[in-house]
């Protein structure tokens, strides 16, 4: 099987500097073989992707940001496994959060954006339970949030 | 002890079929003991109950949906327990989403309408943690969503 | 090492009682290690802290908010551990919502106040993973509600 690490190659994506904490708590905690990942925002090599979709940003620029939040955790992924991604058993759940201007209901649309990233590098451990809902406003103004549970080796 | 499935007979209830996933992610994902149910939105026998608490539902309304989101959770889980509810140890969290007008602060009372079928359906074991919250849009246009974590043998 | 209830009174803290279910749910849920503590508003010893964050309360009436919820957490979580907070091993995830103005984005700021007081109380253990997003409504108006996963002896 190919690795993880093989597929991001694959498919041009680096990944990015896994964000430093920022406050008293941490990008993820281990408890068991779980991991618990904390939310990543939609910020990526070219900063943040910010504003409320179905107003400033489309579907298809806020399924954009949706993949980037997953870049985002399988940095913070690689970190929690010592720098080896094929200690992911099973990407576990995904909870999903799009700033969502009220009248905007394809919030699935927009979360599978994350959800087919972590298929296309993980292959069927990629496959998670998902919560998927619209929020008032998130962390930044940042256009979606993603956080993970994580069962690893 | 009555089994969970005899209950749902006493209360007239029949599970729907377990919804198929419609993306890349799945209906559950178990890890150990604990299964992670997908968020279940207020779609019923009668289709979608849609709309926004407060606005275009009552409260009754949405404890209604909510009752059917647990319905929902409950055919999944099922299906996680290769079709035998006995198997249920613990509903151990569920998290409450309703699609709320900003001025409708009755959230906890909506979402009774997903605990109490749990304990009516489980008894003591349907006893859960809870969190519910205010969304500014759910998927569809959906009243109400309901995800689960669940211990089973 | 001085113990969390040690912490606490050199804080001037007292925990409250801890709040009693008002429905069909109850205030945690252990399985295997996991305590799961259902979501807790900012309802202190002076009352419900209510109202939208950005609107009708500062940036710091509602960071002291969260610190009130985590305050109500650390006392559920008391219960849990049969009085004795030093069984606690890991908090290993807090989920922030902020009851918030669509205009302001300063959620994580809020949330601090709540993983603060988790690393005052319980040092290197109180780090945890963390999610933070912005509701349209919380419960009773609440200004703040955080719920927890957290790891016991
Ligand atoms: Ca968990």
């Amino acid at each position: 099987m190919t690795s993880p690490e093989s597929r991001l190659a694959e498919l041009g994506l680096t990944l990015p500097e896994a964000a430093a904490p920022v406050a008293n708590y941490v990008p993820f905690v281990q408890s068991g073989n779980l991991v618990h990942v904390s939310g990543q925002v939609s910020k990526g090599r070219d900063g943040l992707i910010a504003g409320r979709v179905g107003t400033d940003l489309t579907l298809d620029e806020a399924k954009a940001a949706a993949r980037v939040c997953a870049l985002n955790l399988i940095a913070q992924l690689k970190a929690a496994c010592g720098g080896d991604l094929s200690k992911v058993k099973r990407i576990v759940r995904l909870g999903g959060y799009v700033n969502a201007d009220p009248a905007f209901t394809d919030i699935p649309q927009v979360i599978n954006g994350a959800s087919d990233l972590m298929v296309e590098v993980f292959g069927e451990a990629g496959r998670h339970a998902r919560s998927a809902i619209g929020c008032a406003v998130l962390p930044l103004n940042a256009a979606v949030e993603v956080d993970a549970v994580v069962e690893v080796e």
